[in-house]
């Protein structure tokens, strides 16, 4: 039987994962962040009262089937419209995902029939079955570099000349889709990341329902870290910080395994210091080749390799009631991980 | 072997006989005008300089599959975006359209693929390959009556206070699109109206390739004449005025039945009066219940039903070499039945 892969985040980032998983499994479940403010999802959101529609698109095109249908819808949907007028700029996807959203009144719905037309294997489910909107601290806007002052928006944040403290979402503590939570309980791999950190990764665990699903399902769970610090959010972040402001906004939120690419962690001394920030979501770190040479995209190829590794030592995790990182705790019928290395948050009811 | 039907026509009016024409077969091709200018396609044509989608999208919902995915489809592609921004009003099929004819560069290929997704068996094409305009020379606009003006813009058209005189397309004499003419030549029957007169009925007649086609195709030709005379273009309109005015427009155009409402011609009388005008277009006059009681709508069915008697009539003159009105030439593989009535066009040259 396949494996079922459930990859949460956002944006080109997800595509990123999505077409990675595609390659290992038909069972591939995207759980799409919906804080999105700007272009198309933005001016749509604000017309419609809708979920924003880009990242969702974008997922279904990536996991659109390889027929000459598939292809043909897939590039459909991504194609914006040109002019000038109003509606230049608007994917033909997200034109047709609001339509759907309206006449079924069920986001969930809405991507379903879309994911058939394209032939979608798999399931694309917003995160949250409502927009939401994204808030940050945000510090170095005022002349006291100690001061923070709030930013609202998605585009406003990934954009700040300033420094990204923390997010949160509005309305707070938002209900998880319940298809999502779902997808997460009966999943064998859940991939997060990688994505805009503070706008497409975290928002993930600000859900107070996806992080108990994420606690308390037997898949293995890995977090895929950027390739570089993106410009505006995580402006001059090292990897470590990328793994530390994580932390920060889920303080129960551990996985089993960080996959790097090796070439943004040379050093065997940078790559032990990693190992030890990695303690802080009692994780081990995979470093392996996931960039495509000459960008700062992650290849699918390549990073659907390092994620059948992830999988194969949650296999062996079963087979040997335990693996390299831990032992499985007894009675569970998948093992479930558990680091030796200093647990600084022991508390996780679920291991 | 099912019989070929082709429909032309624009709007509610060809919604209405595609719907009849369904119930007789599985091959049902409407050929549609393209000179609309008002609502959603209006906007959309002066934003994307494409082919009006609205008509050819009411054509596709009348012959969407009956299977649950057909109709949710034709559902979404006649819901309109509501709100009052900038999408406010439009159906989701013309953004569709609208997008696959951009992605496409072929809005025959856009129409197919649309229609493959609402499981329509048929083919929806348009008249013409291009957006047209139509121009209109109307009178009583002026003080004095005799003198017409020109008004341009099929809303404009539509909705005018004078009295239409003549409409032309622009540019004039326009290329048919090729599949139309290859339908039209392939069909059994081939239905022109109900619908707008000067501008969803007569506009097929001023396409020299159509008007060609329609001349030399082997299919028996029907014309179903409006139930009322409608506000604006034809108001006032006598059923015998239907005939002349389109008499007028294509001198070389002629059908074999008239299909009309009894209850709109109910004495003896007037009906031998239409059987009198009906020989303009070299046509028998088909008296038939054809309206849903109450309403000023032709009811699919009892269309349908004088559809079949008209097919039926086609057989009969092809098994007996004639019909009741006349003696088919001799050598054409089907018959065509040539009305005894004088012929004050008799130049027709496929006859």
């Amino acid at each position: 039987m396949s494996v079922r892969i459930v990859a949460l985040g956002g944006g080109h980032g997800l595509y990123a994962t999505l077409s990675a998983a595609r390659r290992l499994t038909p069972h591939v479940t995207a759980i799409v962040t919906v804080a999105d403010d700007g272009g198309s999802s933005g001016r749509l959101r604000s017309e419609l009262d809708i979920v924003p529609p880009g990242d969702l698109r974008m997922a279904l095109a990536a996991l659109a089937s390889d027929s000459p249908h598939g292809r043909l819808w897939a590039t459909i949907i991504q194609h914006r419209f040109g002019g000038s007028g109003a509606l230049a700029g608007h994917p033909i996807g997200n034109l047709m995902l609001a339509g759907l959203n309206e006449v079924l009144a069920d986001p969930v719905a809405a991507l379903d029939e879309l994911g058939r037309i394209l032939g979608v294997k798999g399931r694309v489910l917003p995160m949250c079955p409502m927009g939401l909107s994204i808030e940050a601290d945000v510090a170095g806007l005022e002349s006291d570099p100690r001061v923070s002052r709030a930013i609202r928006g998605q585009v406003a944040i990934a954009t700040t000349v300033g420094k990204v403290r923390r997010v949160r979402l509005l309305p707070g503590d938002p209900p998880a889709t319940h298809q999502a939570v779902d997808a997460i309980m009966d999943a064998d791999l859940v991939v997060l990341g990688p994505g805009s950190w503070f706008t497409s990764v975290i928002p993930h665990v600000l859900v107070p329902q996806l992080v108990a699903a994420l606690q308390s399902t037997t898949a293995r769970r890995a977090l895929v870290l950027n390739l570089v610090a993106e410009p505006g959010e995580t402006s001059g972040f090292s990897v470590e910080r990328h793994i530390h402001v994580l932390a920060q906004h889920a303080p129960t939120f551990t996985v089993n395994d960080i996959i790097v690419d090796s070439s943004r962690v040379p050093s065997d001394r940078e790559r032990d210091q990693l190992r030890r920030t990695a303690t802080m979501l009692e994780a081990r770190v995979e470093f392996a080749d996931v960039c495509r040479p000459g960008t700062p995209l992650h290849d699918p190829a390549r990073l659907a390799a390092a994620l059948e590794g992830v999988l194969q030592r949650r296999a062996e995790g079963a087979a040997e009631g335990g693996s390299e990182g831990g032992t499985a705790p007894t009675g569970t019928p998948h093992a479930v991980p558990t680091p030796t290395v200093n647990r600084p948050r022991g508390d996780d009811p679920w291991r």
